[in-house]
């Protein structure tokens, strides 16, 4: 079980590898995200991005999945205040796979609270043919080993 | 249907009511955010939260489908390059209901592509008590009147 001490600076976690499902792709869209571009093959071929892309939350999404997976549900997580930015760099496609890394860019401890620390996190996500498709920073606060034994 | 030029700075759009589902929040977190404290109820008191909450993820996505059927669907919406911040302020609880708005903080043209404009839009949800619970600010790209008829 991994605690805020764990979460040094530079250490990198190694994200998916994540396949892209086509039914899944267009379940979300229809639930979340119904723009023609995410449903629509003819419609999508129209759009900027040339062909039908999955939506981006649902990236997100997927990304979340493959950082639980490598790192936080083997952890003292309590969740994140926030997300610094994502950047939605590439189309991410049916049939892609997915990977990448989640890097510590630094952590320390909260001010009002000894028992909790906040670590910043770096992601990057590639497809298959090694293209970045979403790159993102984001909190995360942990709690200590001292406040995970209490 | 609305076009960039409709996008003029300080216009704000309505979000919601969204209701969040017991089952939906669950199905969600299992699938992409399956942390404790979104799954489990005992876990989830232990949490800094207090108590079983949706992932930060799903709200984002019942966002963005409030800004789909508020005012994405019926514009040249071409899609995000990205989002600038989100701000997780309170937990989203099973049983909430949500609302918002958005509101257009700036807009200008694509310094390459004259048919194409972008506009940067600030969100915040509230729950049904008014608590902000999400903030965010992203960029939507939009095609001109000229680029729709094109």
């Amino acid at each position: 079980m991994r605690a805020f001490e764990d979460f040094t600076e530079g250490l990198e976690f190694a994200l998916g590898p994540h396949p892209v499902d086509r039914a899944e792709g267009l379940a979300f869209a229809a639930e979340f995200d119904p723009q023609p571009f995410h449903l629509d093959e003819n419609a999508a071929e129209a759009n900027l991005l040339g062909g039908l892309s999955v939506s981006g939350w649902h990236t997100c999404a997927m990304m979340m999945r493959m950082m639980c997976d490598s790192y936080l549900l083997n952890s003292t997580s309590q969740g994140s205040p926030g997300i610094d930015y994502v950047r939605w760099l590439a189309p991410v496609r049916p049939g892609d796979t997915l990977s990448g890394t989640a890097r510590v860019a630094s952590a320390r401890l909260s001010a009002k609270r000894p028992t909790l620390g906040i670590a910043t996190l770096e992601t990057r996500l590639v497809n298959q043919t090694g293209a970045t498709v979403l790159e993102s920073r984001y909190a995360l606060l942990l709690l200590t080993r001292q406040g995970a034994a209490a």
